[in-house]
């Protein structure tokens, strides 16, 4: 009977923990020198679990399983944020590590290939979702020799110095990774708001982010009537109140949207802003809804040029991140193993955040599993997530990696 | 019969626009090489047209009339914005200087009184008004000892530098100084808009100037849904919305309201603001206005703060500037001048700027004229006059000067 081991779970997760500890957080930035040490005590751990583990030319530790495929690939990513917290991706690398050892102990599932990663660089130190993009085949050599991490250090020679700058990357084997699995924190409060233990993510949200730059007049702020200002902060004001209630009517209740900056220019008490810069991110699981938001926005645009009063133009647009869905079968999965272990207690939602999962979904059908953050906190020193679902994620996660595994063999030619 | 002589009027105001000349604007920031030598010149001019003149122990040029008083004096500055107009204060100095001119070569006004000033540092490079403030009794020991220019040189140290420390600070004769004209250009666009050449100001607006500060809860933008989420900037946003509809409704068309500078904190694409900051100026002629607008804005906060998504508060207040009020006899003399001289082509105006002028009305009764700024333009090196509206101007001055003095010596004891 296949059954995880909750004290070596949350012992390894611990033990993670310590590098890079920083109060009840953790500082782990990619490819730091507390970063490999952390990657070599994983690679262990792997090797240790009976994996085949490495550390690859980006960074990213892959343990491979020595049973021939199918194989069910499990990962998430070991680096943090600048104030990261404990769980965030190290949830996910270590369920991948305590699940291919509860399959290797159990008589059913011992020739079960569940192969494990930690994706190089997730959180973008130097190039977001690096470990994960080198792996499905994109080209990543531009970002290791142009890519900087904070202090200017150049990827290339962060990875010189780690060591790694002569081994192989580890590439993506369609023949044998048919699925993709990756168990996460959730960092939002729905699950605890509603009162839920698991997740059971439909899509990976798509993301439009740019600026829009106002432009009106300059203006001593004491001798110009308010009837002759061409104010481009108030009219990135009222663009906001217009913005809003488009997005309002178009919006369902996981669409976000966000101003996340606003500079006026020249910015002093006593002058009437000649400039303005808005800075808007939006979010949906839906490409429509996304399209359909775009197209608000340049209405509300075309609108406010002709109205004169300042003019505004969208500039510095990033390339859109269209939304992904994971596989439904592998949903299904997943959602067979949360009612089995926690009926009623889990619910189908939308990543409102970006996983690598994002990047495999492309190559591997791919799915994802949440656990609760507490307080919809992440990012963050305070990060956490009670140690009940801890276990519970796991347990689940390892009843649909089983459940997939067997799924796959019953469906491979013999 | 009196006269101002044009030429040398443009004459005396382009030799000083060389001093600091950058473009067509003007750089001569108070206390700085080039403003000294700039007082020298000036106090050499006065010296010509018969004036005592001496640059004080904080940097004013004060030309004092032989004659004995009633006198009237005519002030304003020379110093400039770091990017400044050529003419801003320099035009009331230079009017003050013809006016003492033209009344000495005229038989019937010979004996007449003017006393010529250049207040130092009305634009507060190192301690706004200091020149004014100084002359009428302000203990500005504080501000020698301790306002810095934006290099981070004391105000004391500037003085030391220019040889200026040990000399005596001209003050206010209250037996002799009977009133006060500070001719200056709008710096607006009011006169322009109207049509008109002259302005007779009313009164000098007083200001409020204040930061609201927001706090909401600082949260993930993908992960947080907009019914859960306690978003600064929005908050902000919502806000000014409510208090532009506020003040709209107490407003008459000469008082404005800006908003100069917003942040939002972090201030990035990807994080809901957990606080943002406004800063907030409004200015109105009406004191009880002003008062009016406090309380709506009071009353705004309070009700903010009941509804519970964000609270808000008022930092770093500025002390109040009540607005001043100019002498109406004054004015008088002024509109009866302006209409003898340009009948029909003036109008009474409040100043929606800050004047040394508001400081001395204090101590003597105090009056403003104005002339049109072309395009409303000031503060910036393309401010400009037209040479017919100087000329004008100073004419309205000088007839004006001769009616206030011919007033005051038939009211005095013989």
């Amino acid at each position: 009977m296949l059954k995880i081991d909750p004290e070596r779970l949350l012992g390894d997760l611990k033990h993670l923990r310590t590098f890079g500890a920083t109060g009840p957080g953790v500082v782990r930035l990619s490819l730091s020198p507390v970063d490999m040490t952390a990657r070599r005590w994983l690679a262990g751990r792997m090797s240790d679990a009976g994996l085949d583990a490495s550390i690859d030319g980006v960074g990213t530790v892959f343990g491979r399983s020595r049973n021939a495929g199918p194989a069910l690939l499990i990962g998430s990513h070991t680096d943090t944020q600048p104030t990261g917290g404990w769980l965030d991706g190290a949830l996910g690398v270590v369920y991948g590590l305590e699940i291919a050892r509860g399959l290797a102990e159990c008589d059913e599932t011992r020739h079960f290939a569940v192969d494990v990663a930690s994706w190089i660089d997730e959180e973008g130190t130097f190039s977001g979702f690096l470990g994960s993009r080198s792996f499905v085949g994109e080209n990543v050599d531009e970002a290791v020799r142009g890519a900087r991490n904070r202090d200017g250090l150049l990827l290339g020679d962060a990875l010189e110095q780690a060591g790694l700058a002569q081994a192989a990357r580890v590439r993506i084997d369609k023949t044998r990774h048919k699925a993709y699995l990756e168990p996460h924190i959730e960092q939002g409060g729905r699950l605890e708001a509603h009162g839920k233990s698991i997740g059971v993510v439909t899509t990976i949200v798509g993301i439009r982010e740019l600026k829009l730059h106002f432009t009106g007049q300059r203006n001593h702020a004491g001798t110009t009537p308010m009837s002759i200002r061409r104010d481009a902060g108030a009219a990135l004001v009222a663009f906001i109140a217009r913005m809003d209630e488009a997005f309002r009517q178009l919006a369902d209740a996981d669409t976000v949207w966000t101003v996340g900056r606003i500079e006026l220019d020249p910015g002093s008490f006593s002058v009437v802003p000649g400039a303005a810069d808005l800075y808007l991110q939006f979010r949906d699981a839906s490409a429509a809804r996304l399209h359909a938001m775009e197209a608000a926005l340049a209405a509300l645009i075309r609108d406010f040029n002709v109205e004169g009063r300042a003019s505004v133009v969208t500039t510095d647009s990033e390339p859109p991140e269209e939304p992904v869905t994971m596989d439904t079968a592998l949903q299904t999965h997943l959602a067979n193993a949360a009612e089995a272990l926690a009926p009623g207690q889990w619910e189908r939602m939308p990543s409102g955040a970006s996983h690598d999962a994002q990047v495999i979904a492309h190559h591997v059908p791919a799915c994802m599993l949440f656990v609760p953050s507490i307080g919809g906190v992440s990012h963050d020193f305070i990060e956490d997530t009670a140690e009940a679902h801890i276990v519970l994620g796991c347990e689940v996660a390892a009843r649909a990696a089983a459940d997939i595994l067997r799924d796959l063999l019953s469906r491979s030619p013999r």
